[in-house]
């Protein structure tokens, strides 16, 4: 069972400060780089899994999609969802992603923005995406990348010339792991980029690309304080197709 | 121009007490995870690149391989390869790996063992390899691990519990690192795992198997000092196949 931790008061208002809570997607660096993954949206059906606030679900709006399908576990989430919403091919659900069931063969894109780290049988979950998939479907997800997900300290240090570095440590020992990110005893599940990538190929689907997310030297000129984000892949964006 | 470091006197003398020297594919203890990726041997047309002393090319031979092309630079490699060597089907070839051009459509299987993180232009390498798959092939490859690779300086370190860390930084910043494993300034290039991803789907090859390698619990009971290397992975093997 996920933690629902988007509904804990505390969490929600920290992460209710952040810039891509405030500025939507255009306050998320690695929005440029999963943007670039996407099939055109003009009368496609998407699927938004865990979809928050619903900026995403809006966007696909904007550029035409035809019928859009949000679905979160956070009440307060989908509250303010619906509220900033207006497009008619929006519909939101509330559900518990691990159980939540997409009827089959029926999206263009299924599409998911840092959530898929907090979800426990992920396999299950990728499984129904593949059915709810129409042929030559999509797929486009991010999650934290598991160089960030692996410490069981998740914290920069410095290397013997004063540069910062990640350590990583457990990297091939999957399961939870609790950080204190906006809240105490934030639980996430690390995973190895093999086990993603080896989940996908298993059920059928072919790799488009994949994404090792850092910050752009333009990026950098704007926001000086990203340059540490090189030293290790902050996002992992991958692309699949159901053939 | 890709570094001979194999040529080096004092290199290939350290390099040649290596188990995985000494032993050959028993000595190497990702081989097991490696060979599972292999597809049937029997009668298939088999290029090695980066063979040194010949140990996949004769077991090649011994799964019934028909022809069996080992290509090298290492003129010290490739001597003891060859006095080794009596099996008909292999043939060696002494090139740089980076110019060498493998007929087109020939090879049911093109392998490689950690030779690839030597290459400066491995898309060129790549792309030559995905020509010479027969429809059908198979791509199968071991490099360092992208993680193994990226620091400035590749060392352990310990967290705040005295745990071993992997210390990654610069991990987006692709090129050469400069290791003392051996032998005095050996040259290594540093990719990131998307890169050798995306450059095989960019070729038109679907991704079969990626594998991040680290030692299963049998063989940490029978080597204890082995279990450091799962906290980060040492190995990435990659399978592919040219539809």
């Amino acid at each position: 069972m996920t933690q629902n931790i988007y509904d804990d008061a505390g969490f929600f208002q920290n992460y209710s400060q952040l810039p891509r809570s405030q500025r939507g997607l255009d306050g998320a660096p690695e929005w440029p780089a999963l943007r670039a993954l996407l099939p055109p949206l003009a009368g496609a059906a998407v699927l938004d899994l865990g979809c928050g606030f619903g900026w995403f679900c809006r966007f696909a709006a904007g550029k035409g999609a035809a019928d859009i399908v949000g679905v979160d576990v956070s009440e307060r989430m989908l509250a303010r969802a619906t509220a900033q919403t207006d497009a008619a091919a929006v519909r939101y659900e509330r559900a518990d992603l691990e159980r939540y069931e997409p009827p089959s063969g029926r999206f263009d894109l299924v599409y998911s923005s840092l959530a898929f780290h907090y979800l426990v049988d992920l396999p299950a979950v990728f499984g129904r995406v593949a059915r709810a998939l129409k042929p030559g479907g999509r797929f486009v997800f991010s999650v934290e990348h598991p160089i960030m997900t692996a410490p069981r300290h998740q914290t920069w240090s410095e290397d013997a010339s004063g540069l910062p570095v990640w350590p990583v440590g457990a990297y091939l020992d999957e399961g939870p792991r609790v950080t204190d990110w906006l809240a105490e005893g934030v639980v996430k599940q690390h995973r190895t980029l093999a086990s993603y990538l080896n989940l996908l190929i298993g059920l059928g689907l072919r790799l488009r690309h994949v994404e090792e997310w850092g910050p752009t030297p333009g990026q950098i000129a704007a926001e000086p304080d990203w340059a540490r984000e090189r030293e290790r892949p902050a996002f992992l964006l991958i692309a699949a197709e159901r053939p």
